[in-house]
């Protein structure tokens, strides 16, 4: 018998463009075919003569028990997700079920993870560049997360300035989920902070809003939509979602040149060693500092103790003394 | 003239196999490919009678001025990324030059932007399923970014419990960053917790090594290397990062049935309405509650006044009422 074979395909948005070389020689390698009936449907058209197995949303776990009992019977398994099998993907449950049949990776069973661009990639690929920096990826399921678990990573993220993908944003029953989310991030953010809602990324259905973070509980938000809110940098201009990397804290917007006080290629005056440097010179305490820059003061508290030594060389308040 | 284009192409790991169609016909259709050295080489093979504009790591903003220079000449340009053109890629970088040059999308010049999979998809998908549930990423890159910015988001994501993807770990030069997230994160996850450290992604020179938090400086980390943080969650067993979807809160695990209380395809009975419906019914002042569920306390205030409809159904403690 041949050794039975997963593999965990993630589809990117679904259109055939935007496929991988190795997620559609996956699908053609395949004897079998599983996943969501949306998933199944964007690649129909690459599945003729193979067994097909179509679940509703729910059935993850199905899914997964499934494609194991597919695969000792010795046949090669392709299970599908659209955007990377990963986020929240089948990667995840397909290990647990796996796990729990007693499963190890040097089994008959051979299990192989096919990344994809994940939805966040692909609807920020849509709308500008609202990524270039720092993002968190939450989604507003609480079929399988406790509500507050939620609540206090929409918090967390809103509070550090993190770009925000929301993913699962609303359905059919869960539709107080985002009004949550947009309060919890309306005490930490502008009310015009810049919101896309993308819907059906490189799908025929595609359709791409552009809002701001008081209003985007106005628009047509669905199961196949994605939600991204800007950080406090993120502007909007010409139809286009804008996050700056950085480049004006460190150049002269129009020459080009270096601004006073910087360095090409080197760390910020504001970098972790300048920084350290300011507040061991600052004579603050502690608990003022913590404050001021909106960090734990025991992180504080030992940066001020320890650090006399910065990258190897000793910090500038230590060279002069 | 034939109107100029600039195609922002995310590559995803490298490795042609993971390169999607559109990706790799961008390259093709391209009179120049301009990127990373280190990126260049990665598509070598498909550069043949194009013009190759190879540039230093630090050269974003020149790299963006080159593709406009070349766009305005009439000709396509593929501008590439590694992973996702977008998360921490050129995109960004590219849009501020250009709108800098008053450029508009109505111009005589196209901007399309190729997503691809970022590093914490491929790095994921090599080491097992840690990103099932909501994650961050973070670049601990403070050459445009001041330090205090980082070390709240550090100290924010690990407090609200999301696995986190590290980008820009260390470099020669940057050594200290990834310490002090290390310090950041020990004040709030386990010492244990475990750590995936990835180089090289789908690439010759890949490597993989498992860690804990406590022990994560020691590992070969450099600016190929993508650093993943588990959740409270995360667990290692053979070999595999797995970090669960949070099945086990709703379905026994043995025999599939839905546990007490809770229903198949609906929101946990700790999902929003049922919490709602908890903290009303608890008679606890707002203040209580806030600090039990470590959410803020104006945020529970709201809840508890506002809340009379939930999901568009009265809640439970009114309709008894």
């Amino acid at each position: 018998m041949t050794k039975g074979k997963i593999m965990l395909v993630g589809l990117g948005p679904g259109s055939h463009d935007h496929l991988t070389a190795r997620a559609r020689a996956a699908i053609a390698e395949a004897d079998t075919v599983i996943g969501y009936v949306t998933y199944i449907r964007l690649v129909a058209d690459l599945l003729a003569g193979k067994e097909v197995v179509k679940k509703s949303m729910t059935e993850e776990l199905d899914r997964a028990i499934e494609s194991l009992e597919r695969a000792r019977q010795g046949k090669k398994v392709a299970l599908i997700s659209s955007g990377d099998a990963g986020v929240y993907g089948m990667a995840g449950p397909t290990f647990e079920v796996l796990f729990q049949a007693g499963w190890t990776p040097d089994s008959d069973i051979e299990v192989e993870i096919i990344p994809g661009a994940s939805a966040l990639n692909t609807c920020a690929a849509l709308v500008g560049a609202p990524l270039t920096h720092d993002f968190c990826a939450i989604s507003l399921s609480d079929l399988l997360t406790p509500w507050p678990v939620i609540a206090r990573r929409l918090d967390a993220a809103a509070a550090a300035d993190f770009v925000v993908a929301l993913y699962n944003p609303k359905s059919g029953r869960r539709t107080r989920q985002i009004v949550e989310a947009q309060r919890l991030f309306l005490a930490h953010r502008r009310a015009d902070t810049p919101v896309a809602v993308v819907k059906s990324a490189y799908r025929p259905k595609q359709r791409i809003e552009f809002t701001t973070l008081d209003r985007m509980v106005e628009c047509d938000i669905g199961m196949l939509t994605t939600v991204l809110i800007g950080n406090s940098n993120t502007f909007v201009r010409d139809g286009l979602m804008v996050t700056p990397r950085g480049y004006a804290n460190k150049y002269d917007v129009e020459g080009g040149t270096t601004r006073a006080g910087e360095q090409a290629g080197r760390s910020l005056s504001t970098g972790l060693a300048g920084w350290l440097e300011t507040i061991r010179a600052s004579g603050e305490s502690a608990e003022a500092l913590a404050h001021r820059h909106r960090l734990p003061v025991d992180y504080i508290a030992a940066a001020l103790a320890d650090g006399n030594v910065v990258d190897g060389e000793p910090a500038a308040g230590e060279a002069l003394a």
